[in-house]
């Protein structure tokens, strides 16, 4: 029996959320509150020359325009090439040029046309492939941080274990495809939004739509060259991120910026248009894979050539594409592996993290070809994936020990589910089946030193505890599964439990939602914070009831003697008694964790990025109609191992998340671009999955114990999305014999290759 | 040299309150708030017999009347006698009855009016002396919470130490007489203000003008029948409190019952009327006291017969009689001693705490008696108190220990600053010098089971420090004295630190400002939670610079090896070798304390109720006008001993505020009353000292080393108000000859007694 882990609890902020009352950052209203709009650059490419602000400066209700040249200009981002507003260049249509400060939006909005920027235009350049050629137009000068300024690489990432020569040797097929993924936006339900307040004694704070409040909260005292205690970031509720507010975005930058330059408080909220058009993307791909193997199905050696298109700034890429080799080395057993990849700096928006942060562009391309390769070996895509899936145990080349896996049992799993080797190939036209597999992090050791969260546990007189964490709930619910942790280990029912979460003046320092690192990482440290809290409560206990205190358990607000189940007391009893006796009397408990920092080499790359790993398999149903080339989704089966499920309820909240944004990026959403002009910033055409878009769905959960993860949990934000687009792929092959080796899968495209297959009209 | 303390460093909210950028409570606007107004009893004993509110209701603008009745009733306090709103009877002219939240003050003024309140007018009770006889009007029904209900005794105190019959068989001088003090009112700058905001997840939020905001959570939750975690209270800033701010008021029980009935933000702050009249108040007392000296001038044997007017409701009242005792036998060596004092209810408004809690009445009789005794015995003052001061490393007749004590070196110092012995009668008639002595505790083991603190030390990657704490700074600047305790501890520069205090969802506990605690029991928790953040700092330090921890000291920023001084790194380095190499990795310290809890026998009352105590002389100088019977102060010198001093600014702050209040309380302020009703609720006519009153003011530091201090230090927030009454009085009677027995000392007492002894007309 637990307290609360493994139970169908609901979210502890779910009330707020269905009666309208959560507080979003858009719904923050300070006395003398001002609105800040922000200035975008009409160009691709181009050099400001001059801004003059006189003429907005002197609309009445205008009361601050800022500009690049106002600012320090320092540059941020993990690998920095990027200003709070632009000063010498513009590098993208939206790129941030001056912001605006006024009484109302309408006012702003209004300025900003009076804003009287001279720009030199210059050449632009949109394909990645053309970026790399010499004599491109040159879009980041040439820095330490660049890899090739002059080609617009901003990085390459190189790497090869095993040795794949021997390994190409020993195949006695070798398939080899390329692969092409599109640009696609977060879209969430929330856009950007941030409140910035300034408290003329030298203090800001900014109340922002985010993930990461205490990575903004450094990019921001970086830039305003403030230290890290005169800033104070704090998330309200949010309306989704998915990578797409993990970093410091224009919005919060200039809405710092206006506050400290008018005293006054100023929200910037970004219309529909901006957030789709002008923040970040996940990173378009073109992925070249080779892969060996054996008559018998075994994968021995696997050669990836990747481009990832930058757009004009790094944001997370350069940590997104050095996350590439790992997703090909970790899923299936490759012993030999060759990975080189570019990120491109282009004049289009600039990418970044998304939820899988580059794992569903290499797993599209991987799981499109292992289903090729299975047609061709005349082996079933189930068998396939048996012959090849990582173990608990196994070491992969780059040498990450994989400490727990059930990627076994989830293919074994949606097989019998679905009953896919029954149907695999043998439904009628139009039907079809697909699998796909899918694995992720449960935290990133990237270009960060660390991986790392705090937390302190408060117990109270009546036996109630508040906990505070840094970590960010953005509507995955971590706020509740961090809650259930903590009321796990205390011994007390959830209801009991108060989160302070993701203020970074009040709370402990978390680096925030991204890399499904929540649950493990601040998980952990909140663990340990309740049981430091519930060591001290013991120790109470123990003087209670005269019993020492390793024979007392703490369960359901009981804590309870093992030798002498007669001698009891409530949580709350033992709190007072440590009050009135304890030297140091308020129960507190601190808890820090850091993923293990002896697992990864960070000179030659090897080792674990990852403490653990979450694993997954899925099977997409589809029906595609050939008269119009429209792929319906019947049904997805996802079966899933994030080690012990805390909220079995939870999980399959975000896999039906998951499965939606995967089947968006698999059959619907695309920008219609022209020379970096988005064409459809809107939600009528940029088209996510509707509710009544979305298939049955079924999650089975397959349990592991993962020794490192807080009562043997693991991530689950990510990884059912990544194979999503693959089990899609691979059905509407099986459904009509045409592979579409480029997302999204259009109705066009398959009327095309259904044409070209002489099939159809 | 230090990093922090023993520096005059100005206050961390200076600079905000000097622009009145700091935030007061009714400084907050929430959107959506309501305006709250108290109905308040215009009978000073009565019984409810029903109340209407239809007319109230009917008002537009109106959105909330909320009476008694439709509130829990739980009684609150230490010894609970009072509800947040009455229900069967009022006790006092301006006992609460029923609470308004309109849209507007005026209006929910306006419809306090229109509230229709049936009474049946009971006999009423002002004079505790009356109140104690038989067939007085019972105030309070009998419950095991009161001594004797049918004589209006809430509390009787009677206790003996020593052998009280031997001591005065020892004296050979034996001295009676009888003192009276008067109901004062804390007039803080700032009335009581609170703002409740409810959130319908079930949580109420209550920002309050207070001095204990877990004290009133705790009673907010047992009174709304919440647990401890959906109430959440947050002092803002705090202009003044000396006691009037520490218990739950009528204005955060009904701001947070009107919110949770209207479901809007309500703000309910107080006139200056009702700040002044229907608060608490410092209970008005008679004190018969009678003292055994030997012809040498030591004390032997005291007898004390205390009658504390209660007022109304008992506040703090029983703790207040509780600690007179301790307030006889700590600051003079008084071997045998027997207290019999009565706390007795009237219906009057409430008293409670106030600076002293209690201390300055017993105070003003005993260090009056004193100058008597000197007098009669041809012994100078300055000897006489030579002659029976405490000592550090004594043990008082109820069994405190006393561990640190620089009275004797107070009353050398403030001599020797006057010349007093030379001038104590020999100056000319109408001027005088006066001398008295005082103590204070440093935190109080009350009716409450414990005296504790935690805090939180949170270390930023940039070498900057958050702090945070419950204990809650009301002006006198203890966030500035806690931050420079984490700085001393840290090792890194006060500016460093950012301060997070007095928030109960946010802070780790603490009782609250009172019994001049804060410094040195949050102080404690807070150097044991930098202690804890500097171990893990000085271990990362120690695998940077290869050497052991125990070999580095942290100093202004730096740590440094103390055997190789030249191996050292900046605070920021080591925290950021910890992030990146540390298993649990941001640096996170919790401290708690509480004050020993062996040193106190509850069944006895023998012991400590205080951990240590501070100390001080005072000599006044004044002189009085035998036309107009004016005293004039024209220096009051003041030396203290409060351990070590760690911010001579912020003790010499501390000391002026405290001549000032006693001045009031020994020369002005004075309520005019007729059966209840206080007709002077103005600050033009309830006269505290303006600025241009006060006289020159010395202030003297005489260090001790407090062991169980923080860093050595004690409190310093009451005990130097405590002595000023009494060495007042005593200046009077030096330059005119005559001793007043009852306060305040004002012209018309002066000009009777000096007609009484023949002098002027």
């Amino acid at each position: 029996m637990t307290t609360a882990i493994r139970k169908r609890l609901p979210r502890n902020d779910a009330l707020q959320k269905v009666t309208g009352d959560a507080q979003y950052a858009d719904d923050i209203y300070l006395p003398g509150m001002l609105y800040g709009k922000l200035l975008r650059s009409p160009h691709a490419h181009a050099r400001i020359l001059d801004i003059d602000t006189e003429r907005a400066l002197a609309l009445p209700g205008v009361r601050a325009v800022v500009c690049g040249i106002d600012t320090s200009g320092i540059k941020y981002g993990t690998v920095p090439d990027e200003q709070g507003l632009a000063i010498d260049k513009v590098r993208f249509i939206g790129d941030e040029v001056a912001a605006v400060a006024a009484v109302d939006e309408e006012t702003a909005e209004e300025a900003l046309a009076l804003i009287d920027v001279a720009y030199e235009i210059l050449p632009s350049v949109h394909d990645p492939l053309l970026a790399m050629q010499e004599g491109a137009p040159v879009i980041h000068e040439a820095s330490a941080h660049i890899y090739d300024a002059a080609r617009n690489i901003s990085r390459r990432t190189h790497l090869a274990y095993g040795n794949v020569e021997a390994g190409f040797a020993q195949a006695d097929y070798v398939f080899e495809h390329t692969f092409e993924t599109q640009m696609v936006n977060h879209a969430t339900i929330e856009p950007h939004s941030a409140v910035a307040q300034y408290d003329p004694g030298g203090k800001i704070t900014l109340y922002s739509s985010c993930q990461t409040p205490f990575l903004i909260r450094s990019d921001l005292a970086a830039t305003l060259q403030m230290p890290l205690t005169r800033v104070r970031v704090v998330k309200p509720r949010v309306g989704g991120g998915f990578g797409g507010k993990r970093e410091m975005m224009a919005s919060d930058f200039s809405a710092a910026v206006l506050a400290m330059k008018t005293g006054r408080p100023v929200k910037v909220t970004y219309t529909r248009e901006e957030a789709l058009a002008t923040t970040r993307q996940r990173h378009p791909t073109r992925i070249s894979l080779r892969t060996g193997v054996t008559r018998g199905g075994r994968v021995v050696a696997k050669e990836c050539h990747m481009i990832m298109e930058n757009g004009a700034y790094n944001g997370r890429g350069p940590d997104i594409l050095g996350s590439c080799p790992n997703y090909l080395t970790v899923l299936y057993r490759t012993p030999n592996i060759h990975f080189d990849g570019y990120l491109v700096y282009t004049n289009n928006p600039p990418g970044s993290a998304f939820r899988g942060f580059g794992n569903p562009q290499i797993r599209f391309a991987d799981d499109s070809q292992m289903d090729i390769i299975a047609a061709e070996l005349g082996i079933d895509p189930v068998e396939l994936r048996h012959l090849n899936v990582r173990e608990a145990g196994d070491v992969t080349p780059n040498k990450a020990i994989i400490t727990s896996c059930g990627l076994r049992e989830c293919v074994e799993e949606v097989d019998r589910a679905t009953d896919f080797r029954n149907r695999w190939g043998k439904l009628p036209f139009g039907q079809g089946v697909g699998l796909a597999c899918g694995h992720h992090t449960c935290g990133f050791k990237s270009l960060l030193p660390h991986d790392s969260s705090a937390a302190v546990v408060k117990l109270n007189d009546d036996g109630t505890a508040n906990v505070l964490t840094g970590a960010s709930d953005v509507g995955q619910g971590s706020d509740t599964a961090l809650g259930m942790i903590a009321a796990e280990e205390l011994g007390i029912p959830f209801h009991r439990i108060e989160m302070t979460t993701a203020d970074t003046e009040v709370t402990p320092m978390d680096l925030g939602s991204y890399a499904s690192r929540v649950t493990f990482i601040a998980g952990h440290a909140v663990r340990l914070a309740a049981a430091d809290a519930k060591s001290q409560l013991l120790e109470a206990a123990a003087d209670l009831l005269r019993t020492p205190p390793q024979d007392l358990v703490s369960e359901n607000g009981v804590i309870c003697s093992l030798e002498h189940p007669e001698r009891s007391a409530l949580v709350e009893e033992a709190i007072q008694h440590h009050l009135a006796h304890g030297p140091g009397s308020p129960i507190l408990g601190r808890g820090a964790y850091n993923a293990p920092t002896d697992r990864l080499n960070r000179e030659t790359g090897e080792g674990n990025t990852s403490p653990a790993y979450s694993f997954g398999a899925q099977v997409a149903e589809v029906k595609v109609d050939p008269e119009t080339g429209r792929v319906r989704v019947i049904r997805m089966t996802s079966a899933i191992d994030c080690g012990v499920p805390l909220n079995p309820t939870a999980i399959e909240g975000q896999v039906e998340g998951s499965v939606a944004g995967g089947m968006g990026q698999a059959l619907l959403e695309s920008f219609s671009q022209h020379e970096g002009l988005i064409l459809n910033p809107s939600l009528l055409e940029y088209r996510v999955p509707l509710a009544g878009e979305m298939p049955d769905m079924d999650t089975i959960i397959v349990e592991t114990e993962e020794k490192e993860g807080p009562f043997g949990a693991k991530g689950v934000g990510e990884f059912v999305q990544i194979p999503t687009a693959a089990a899609i792929a691979n059905a509407v092959y099986d459904a009509i014999g045409v592979r579409i080796h480029d997302l999204p899968i259009t109705p066009d495209k398959i009327l095309a290759a259904l044409s070209k297959k002489g099939v159809g009209t």
